[in-house]
Parts: C-alpha cells; structure tokens; sequence
C-alpha cells in the first residue's frame, strides 16, 4: 500500500470523485444500464452522509487527493445487545488499485469507526462466489456460517 | 395452523409469556447458562419494543390468549434505497407448536408490517446447517447467495 | 363537535385534501408566495410519514371523508428522560371548521398516540401573540414560561 | 475567558468531573433531593453520547484538564426542514467560571458541531424569568417570539 494513503470521512468536495466509485460498485453488481440504481437513490445516499441525524457513513481511501477507494457503514439497533450493531454495507476500490491494501485499509477504517461509536460488532455480506473477496475478507473478520434469506415485498 | 392463532404485536401484558420464548430462543444459539445473554439487555430490547422512537418491533404468535412464538423486527437505512430495510432478527416457536404453520405465520406478519412501514425488503439469515428452518425459508423466501462475515471489536 | 368527526393516521391517499391543509398552516405562518417551503421539502415530509424508519407521523380529523385538519408529531430524544419527547410541531384546521372542537380532538390524538409510544410528555410551541390559539392550549395543557431562542446558521 | 479554554466532544474518561456539573444543572431546574433525577436516567443519558446510533451528544469546556462547564444537543427531525434540527437542551458552567465566556463558547462549539452535521438551525428553550441567561442569548442568537406549552401524560 502506497505510503501515502489516507481513509478519512467523506467530504462534500468529494462528490465528482466518490461518483464514479459508487457507480462502478453498483455495476460490479449488476446495477447499471437499464437495472441502474435510481439516480434519487444516489442523491439521498449521498445527503445522508452529511446529515447528523442519520446514522450512515462513508470513508474514503484518499492517495494525494485522488480517491482510490470506498466504504459505506451504518449503524442500526440489535435486540442481543444495548449497543447499535455496525453493518458494513458497501467497499469497493477501482480497478488500478487492487490489491494493494486499499480494502483492507478500508474496513479497518470502519473498525476503528465503529469501536469510537461503541459499537462491538461490525458485518457485511459477500455473494458465496465471490472468492476474491473472501480472500480478504477470511484475513480481517470471521465467516459467521450465516446465509441471507430475503424477501421483495 | 390451528385457526384460532393471531399475529399480533406484542404488548406490555405478554411479559410473562415472552420471556420464555426469548430465553428458548437464545438457548438455541447457546446463549445460556455461562454464556446466557446478559439481563439488562433483555430488559433494554424489551423496553425499545415499546419505545415510539426505536425502530424495533416485536410480534408473538397468539392462540387463544397462549403465546406460540415471537419474531423480532427492525428498521434500518440502506445505501442502495431510499426507504428502509427491515431485518427480521429474530423468530421462535415452542417446541410443542412446531411444523404448524406458526413460524410461516409470524414471517408473513412481519411482511405486512414491512409493508406498511414502507420497506421494499425484508431479510434474515441463518445458519447454513440449520436445515430445518431452511425447509421453511425455502417456502416463503429467496436464499441470496450472500453469506456473512463479522469482526468483534 | 360533529359526532362523526373521527382522528386517525394520514394515509396515502389522503395526499389531495392534505395538501391544502398543510398549505393553509404554513400560510399562516407566511410560508407562501416568495417565501412559501420549498415544495422538495413537503415532498420529503410526506414520504417521512410512511417511513417506519422514521419517528415522524400525521393524524388528520375526517368527518365523512372529508378532512377537515391536521397535526404532525414526531419523537426525539431528551437527555432528562430514558423515554423519547413528543413534539406537536403542526396543528391546523381549515377555516370553516374552527371552534368546534377540531384542533381540540387533534390534540388529544396526539396525546394517545404519545401514550402507547411510551412518551411521557407531549410539547409545542406557539406564538407568544396567537391569543386565539392560546386560549385551546390553556384547557388541554400548561404554559411552560419557558420561550424559545434560535439561531439560523 | 481563558486563552487556555477548549470546546471538545465528551469523552468517557471525563465522567468523574462531567457528573458534578450535571447535577449543579439539574440543581437549578430543580432536579435535586427528593425530585432528583433518576440516577437510571443519567446512566442512560451518559451512554446515548457514545452510542453512534443516538443523535445526542455533549461539549464540554476543557481549561487545562478542568471542565468549566457542558452542553448537551441533539439532532431531530422538523417537518419543515429535509435537514434536521438541532435542539440545545443542556447548558451549564460552573459557578466560579460564570462571565467568562464559557458559556458563550460552548453555544457556539453547538453552532459549528449543527453546522458540521448539514443543520440549519439551532434553537434552545429557557425560562421567561431567567434574566441572567437571556443577557448572553440575546448576543448570539434570536428570541423567536415563541412559548412552550407542554403535557404531562
């Protein structure tokens, strides 16, 4: 990992650059061309961070001002415990930058985030196909043995 | 399904009932004895049920005044919508109702509540050897493909 | 008051008789014309009431249909109390249906409401000059002496 | 005021000297001896400042190690804002350092703090009859014209 790299909150002046980041994380998904996340989405996604009310956050990895990477986390309540769980919901890194210690620099970002915010736990989700991931992931946290069910309503 | 069960949201009265059912619960996953879930967070999750500001909910499975089961829900924000997630946490049925439609139920009672609170989605996640609630998560609900990964700070 | 006057939470097809009443409140307190509330935030607020993420809510007084007033109320935190406040920010009834008892019955909603949230107070603010308004306020409550200081940032 | 004086975020090491300074405040409004706060209230207000979930936080005055004094403010939403409010319920400084600007300087940490969180507007309650407090607010902020009614439920 380049020596210089930061992960810091994201600001407001960071918005051209965070865009494409976000955008290349929702294509990663298949959320792009016509299954586009709706642009309204991005835009209350994106207030939300700056919003003291909300309990949704974003830390960017910044290289000399050039954004390489980021993570969206939130907080939100659990009935097995007083403090709020911290689901890490979103991590993504450009293309360039892979494997370079960006992610993992990432999640330890919110690690460090979350411990300021009382919170014992932090979680995410990966696809069970997404061996590359898990090659990071199996390095920093515990595979729980859970599987998501879920439900469109 | 006996045809007198309702679904309904718990109230302050159904203590005496719901403790029980919470402590199987908890069981379960080997949270009793040394390593039961502490007491003040019971009293805490218990009070938020209750607590117009907390986005967690709870609903039993009622027949004829005889507390079946219990599934706790809550709301929590999502980058990827404007409207909130509903994650329901937690769900139990005695032994000596089970593989009686009452779990399906207390499911289906937290999509209504989802519904009218909004939420285009409602999740959970288990444990990939619980094969058991999967027969029925299977019925009712898409396995995702995701899996879980967490830290304890 | 008409007997069939009934409180009950705003429901999404009520938008087009809402409307006007929120319109005709915030008239009042010369949010119209060149100053009137960006029509983004009325779009946000609505949307809040159907949000169960969202401690934001609206009781509407309907006499056969037809909606005669409003009240919003939402719940917030207090450092004085382990349950949440209750602030009554909105009350408005349309012209034709004053000093029958409208405003009275909203209020009164909104104290039940409070109650089976868990709140232990319900508060809100008037103008120091709306004598009219006052006179309500001083049967179904008490005149605090505190008063209110702001700062636009 | 004293060159040396800093406006910070609580922490968890300033419990011991937070206390005193919570309870010469509740003192004032009354809240001491018999009708003294619930020492379960202060338990849970002192946890919400380091739960990232609640929007309530605290400033205190740091002058050398010594806290002068303390604000607590909160975040909630309006109906007439996107952005949220934030309401200043707490201010305190301790009798030897009144009219020093501490007071001053701590009103103004909540202004830059509701500015950092995208809020437009900070606002506080205080007694009609507290001429002393009113002298500093009318400096830095506007007396709306508003009064406070409130219900006990």
């Amino acid at each position: 990992m380049s020596s210089d790299l930061s992960i810091r909150p994201v600001t407001r002046q960071d918005y051209q650059q965070w865009l494409p980041l976000w955008d290349g994380y929702n294509a990663f998904y298949e959320r792009s061309g016509p299954t586009a996340l709706d642009p309204e989405v991005t835009r209350m996604t994106w207030s939300r961070f700056f919003d003291g009310y909300e309990p949704v956050h974003a830390l960017v990895a910044d290289s000399g001002g050039q954004l390489l990477g980021l993570t969206h986390y939130l907080f939100h309540r659990s009935t097995t415990a007083i403090e709020p769980s911290c689901y890490l919901q979103d991590l993504f890194t450009n293309a360039a930058s892979r494997e370079k210690g960006v992610g993992r620099a990432l999640i330890e970002g919110v690690y460090q985030q979350a411990k300021l915010a009382g919170s014992p736990r932090v979680y995410w989700q990966t696809h069970e196909t997404n061996l590359t991931a898990m090659q990071l992931y199996d390095k920093v946290a515990d595979r729980s043995g859970f599987v998501v069910y879920r439900k469109m309503l």
